[in-house]
């Protein structure tokens, strides 16, 4: 996926997902694969972010960008989606926290630009 | 710094920051660190969020959280930290894309507690 995704003009919401991961893969990557296959083909989708750090067992933030909180809702109750979210609970995070934010400004940096634009 | 950060109930304000990094250190770790260190000392600073990937040259996403946009507008204009903006876009950084957003709903799940909470 390209960082940082190419979002239109504000205002669009942002899904913040921050986790820490349990220990084992256990299916883990395959699925993180296909949700981000999923989510890119639902109404809405403006794009997607994702870093984790040392593999299995390290930090993670992916944040998901939507054109409206309606849309973000329904990816959420994608049938899916709702079973790679139990899945997490029971086998692949340790904890996570999800925070639905609408963005209200964004600026860039690009060094072929050489200059930064808003 | 810990992941994910304790936030307080909505509303407050993330603040976005998703970039790749040019290869090299060159002063750049320590800058971070400092930066995390004195954003922690601004008014209306909730938390911090980050994580990057494959080192140098790896994509990273930082999310810090602020009580209101005044107090992530003025973190933003602080001495120390406007010099750091400027080392970024001359040396550290490849591109970056900035977002102000307004979290307005937030929800968790630990797994000593073994279950979902809002």
């Amino acid at each position: 996926m390209p960082s940082p995704a190419g979002t239109p003009e504000p205002p669009y919401v942002a899904v913040i997902f921050t986790s820490v991961r349990a220990a084992g893969d256990d299916g883990y990557a395959a699925t993180a694969a296909r949700m981000d296959e999923l989510a890119a083909q639902q109404p809405g989708y403006l794009g997607i972010e994702s870093v984790r750090a040392g593999g299995e067992g390290g930090p993670g933030i992916t944040v998901s960008y939507w054109a409206t909180e309606h849309h973000a809702r329904a990816w959420k109750r994608v049938a899916e989606h709702l079973a790679a979210q139990r899945a997490g609970r029971e086998r692949w995070y340790e904890k996570y926290t999800v925070r639905i934010a609408t963005v209200t400004r964004a600026y860039g940096f690009e060094r072929s630009a050489a200059d930064e634009s808003s």
